[in-house]
């Protein structure tokens, strides 16, 4: 075993460094198109001490290190580097408090979202923020993304949830950042900075979550419409609604088409999809979350819907939802692969948004279907292409692209929540400016000066 | 005039650059008992193009730069410093747009909390934070310190609101930061380091902050309790609701006597108060206001409540507010000054806090009141003592930071929503540790090299 291996192996328990073959399923998040190298190892610490003392071994030796959790991200960002140390902490799963009175929950990072959702709901509690991923992911992936979910129309994001962080520094050291109080600004931001950071300021072992009072059984609805336009414009009524509705999800012609077609080859329960130039998908979860769906579903006819179901109970509201669950499997089996796009702009520019992808999709001859949370303008439009197909790659790519720089124009940016990875890093100077490049470069420097931590990515 | 003097007033308007006695009203915000030097000169830009000319000045001579707004602040963050150019925004107080379909007002740096709600309001929208001081406060001042106020307990603090920001840099190139759309993770979030930076990395110039729809009319409801311990555990209930109160105040019985003294000298209007060992202030501005007033003030009756008095319109529920904004003259007529705590404890801590803060109060014989925002855990302790009397003044500073040692102890943060600005500096170090200090003047340096950004102050 060469020097560093030997020194890796020494901070873990036995069996917890890997190596060789054992380290492939460790090499790529779900991402398709993003790079992934060849690892020396991969860590799999139990303790905060331990990624501690593999991060010191990795100084020692130069080594950069990929932080991972559950590799559910969709940009790369924990895919591995060559030669590079993969830190995953799946093996860091305790939920360590759940508190009533402070309602916060603190865990360790490699806790998979749902398993803190159920935490918090076992004591009566609610964490809002619910990723797509929330069965798989952790929540130390949920910080290094700030990831958000379906509920951050009215929730907001990772980051409005997190209140102190434990993190392991670029030289090894242990640090508490943040407060476990509701306020605090004895410090700088530095929980804000390190949610985001995609694994390159710091590695979280542990986070301490804000939680709520348990919200209403939630209420749902959905709404099809005879235009994407009609869509767009009951959504921007609902927004404006004093009680927020809880989830606020758009599916395109496009979607539907997918999903149908799904449902048609019996490969999805359920009836047939009506033909529709849009749907959403409501749902409150405040204390009058039915009337509230039906005061919805009244703005929704008034913007044209032409058929809208309601549902009055969580288990009739949730299959109401099935359908935005069904449409990654459903894209997928268009055309073979699928690249995820994620842009986000201002409420205003949706329009603008919806139009200037179509009119892409046609310049470029691409398949572009378009869903999301259109409640926050963070749509995820999907390309859909034959892998085995090089010239379909490459149109696709360029759409890819395209897209972004059309969501920038717009006022808008490359990522609502997916995070930059290595996939989008092509888009971000020109998004961020080189000024603003240039000072999150300062602070990664100040903060990892040898640049160990996840170098390549984010910046 | 020396060089410098020439240098900054060619980066300004004509009667933009103050020198001498027309400084002084320049000099200090409104704690008691921070220092202030003497200024070379108060600069008063209109743009953010005057702001990065001062700055270069400033940069080519090697001068100290203090942003300030209202001076409104608590902490000593805007006092000047010896030599050092005061960059005040008073004259940047341009509404820039308000938005609805995208709920943002875009507003300069100079433009003051209240007319940024106003603006909002005029729109049909909502500006929630509502620091203390906001009828007089700038929102650049709000953003530098991560204000706070009364309904943080519903809506959280500044930095919840703020999407975006034009700053200058500390080598006067302006950026814009942060994104206008509701997610975004294209860069590490450099909004949040700034806010709350209280002016070291940079000087904000422009904010866009997130608006909400306009919310029902406020109810409220004032609950006299016959213990603290009784308001507590009301108190604790409260937050317990889905519907959470808009605000959550506590008066503690020193409160109340000197309030009632005020209004017995016949300084304020109103009844007598009742003798009570607490008394709590409630409001919803739920779309059920007065049924969630009802609802709290039967909860405040199951703690043992003795008077509880329910207002289920915006003038009466601000009529029961009244007692909370006699606090501060009438705890200034105790005894001729105060020092104002603001510390933050965890809400289980709440007791051991104000129990602890009764004993140091007795073992330092001392006059400490406490009153605040019981429902995020955020109280400020007011220590009145005689000025004059270098004796009492002594041991007040001393019980000033024990209390906040307490705080500390208690898992909790010397300032919730003030700042730290020189006040409280001595006590920062002990509670981030060393190691996040560290990390925080790397940060520092990395964004102002030369430190010549509000130097000695924050960290």
């Amino acid at each position: 075993m060469p020097e560093p291996l030997h020194e890796l192996a020494a901070a873990l328990p036995e069996g917890a460094l890997l190596t060789g073959e054992a380290t492939e399923p460790y090499r790529r998040d779900t991402a398709d198109g993003a790079e992934a190298g060849v690892p020396l190892a991969v860590a799999l610490p139990e303790t905060t001490e331990q990624v501690a003392a593999v991060v010191r071994a990795c100084v020692a030796n130069g080594l950069a290190i990929v932080p991972q959790g559950a590799r559910s991200g969709v940009a790369g960002a924990a895919n591995a580097i060559d030669g590079a140390v993969m830190l995953c902490l799946e093996r860091m799963t305790a939920v360590l408090e759940v508190s009533t009175v402070d309602q916060v929950a603190r865990v360790e990072a490699g806790v998979r979202t749902i398993e803190l959702a159920r935490a918090a709901a076992d004591a009566g509690l609610f964490y809002p923020p619910d990723p797509g991923s929330w069965e798989i992911s952790t929540i130390g992936g949920n910080v290094a993304t700030n990831a958000g979910g379906m509920r951050c129309v009215k929730y907001g994001v990772t980051r409005d949830f997190v209140r102190e962080l434990t993190v392991v520094l670029a030289d090894g050291e242990i640090v508490r950042l943040g407060h476990r109080t509701v306020k605090g600004v004895a410090g700088l931001d530095l929980v804000g900075l390190m949610v985001g950071s995609e694994g390159t300021l710091g590695i979280v072992t542990e986070v301490t979550v804000a939680l709520r009072p348990a919200p209403a059984p939630t209420a749902g609805l959905s709404a099809a419409f005879p235009t994407a336009e009609a869509a767009l414009a009951a959504a921007e009524a609902l927004v404006a609604e004093p009680r927020r509705p809880s989830v606020l999800e758009f599916l395109d012609a496009g979607c539907l088409v997918a999903i149908d077609a799904m449902i048609a080859r019996g490969e999805a329960p359920g009836p047939r999809l009506p033909a529709a130039e849009a749907l959403l998908l409501v749902q409150s979860d405040g204390p009058d979350a039915g009337a509230d769906v039906e005061h919805y579903a009244a703005i929704a006819r008034a913007h044209g819907a032409t058929l809208v179901e309601t549902a009055d109970d969580p288990a009739r509201a949730d299959a109401l939802m099935e359908l935005r669950r069904l449409l990654h499997p459903a894209l997928r089996s268009l055309r073979g692969a699928v690249l995820n796009e994620d842009v986000s702009v201002p409420r205003a520019q949706l329009p603008a948004l919806l139009e200037g992808i179509q009119r892409l999709a046609v310049d470029l001859d691409v398949t572009i279907v378009t869903g999301g949370h259109l409640g926050d303008g963070n749509l995820h439009p999907f390309l859909a292409y034959d892998p085995a197909d090089p010239d379909d790659v490459a149109r696709s790519i360029r759409a890819y692209l395209a897209v972004i720089d059309l969501a920038v124009r717009l006022g808008g940016t490359a990522t609502g929540e997916h995070g930059v990875g290595s996939l989008k890093l092509p888009a971000i100077e020109a998004e961020l400016g080189p000024r603003v490049v240039a000072a999150q470069r300062a602070i990664k420097a100040a903060l990892d000066p040898q640049g160990l931590l996840n170098p390549g990515r984010k910046y």
